[in-house]
């Protein structure tokens, strides 16, 4: 028996955390095998490696080290927690996975999702997610979401974080036109019940498809 | 004006730490400029990714998610300390570099020394060292050489760290072969001051060909 990984993708104020745990629920009620995980996902040494990232002290981070530490934090909680679940025949959802660094550290961050993705073709070996959820909503949008709920003043929506989050958003744009059979995009901009709703019939398609 | 990147690799017992060091003492007495480093190099954000790789709690670090880390240790040691002396035109000599990945993660742990060099290009974009002395002693010998240093056991040079450390040996005869003109052999078996008149005339021959 074997499980199914489905990661959660998409920009900020996407609303895909939240979704995520009330799907979690909802699988459950209907009878299904699921956990959900984020990284680094409570697995020491990703949390230690996630802590060397965040280090607000460590301003002079290169972009390429950051994106060497989250595919070696991606390593470790992959063969700690989501393989382990899988080869137990649960379904495993998880906040972000590589799409996550070919849109931030590749594409907004500019090293190049190709690179980015090598690097991350070491630490999955070929394990993909087999269904990935974009989040797909105006990045504008998005961070004014951010904005309205944590009750910051509406200036932090600068034009440069505007400017970095219009670029993972059109990195989101390739990677979904890129892999059609992998990533579907849930119209993120309705109201959070129907995103809710949307993502739960998604989901139910792919299994369907799956147990046919 | 451009500095050179000399980097001083080998097994266990070779010696390569104290030839360094002596080995800068002689540089700048001719007048050379001359920075000697090692990674992590006391560089802050490697030092704490060295942390997280030698912290004896994580014993279930992954083998990937090591090379990884050291990739990323490396990035930043590179671009914080190795290119800036090197663009004041400095000779850097670094105790160790990326034929440790090689021969260490690549070639022993059985990771693959392609798939290591990959993700290590990554982190030094084509930044090789100008040349590499290799310290070279068969690893029975070395290993001796260091529990003699440290006063234990004989019994702690038992076949599976010797034959761990064959491979390193094996891995940096593959590197030397492949790349003969950027690594040289040292003869570590010999005498600590005959090791180090043959580095300081490897490293002399180096820079009398760069000069003219």
């Amino acid at each position: 028996m074997v499980g199914y990984f489905i990661t959660f993708e998409g920009g900020e104020g996407a609303g895909k955390t939240s979704v995520l745990q009330a799907l979690e629920n909802k699988l459950v009620v209907d009878g299904h095998d699921v956990i959900t995980t984020r990284e680094p996902g409570g697995i020491e040494i990703a949390e230690k490696i996630r802590d060397v990232i965040l280090n607000p002290a460590h301003t002079l981070m290169d972009a390429r080290t950051e994106a060497l530490l989250y595919a070696a934090a991606r390593r470790q909680h992959l063969v700690e927690k989501v393989l382990p679940a899988l080869a137990n025949g649960k379904i495993v959802l998880c906040d972000r996975f590589i799409d996550s660094s070919l849109a931030y550290q590749g594409h907004a961050r500019g090293l190049g999702m190709d690179e980015v993705y090598q690097i991350n073709e070491f630490a999955i070996e070929g394990c993909m997610p087999d269904l990935t959820l974009f989040f797909d909503i105006n990045p504008e949008e998005g961070l004014k979401r951010i904005v309205a709920n944590k009750d910051r003043e509406q200036n932090r929506l600068d034009l440069e974080q505007l400017k970095f989050h219009e670029k993972v958003y059109e990195a989101y744009q390739k990677l979904t036109s890129k892999f059609p059979e992998r990533i579907h995009r849930v119209d993120a901009s309705q109201t959070i019940d129907l995103v809710e709703k949307e993502t739960y019939n998604k989901i139910m398609s792919f299994l369907k498809d799956k147990a046919t």
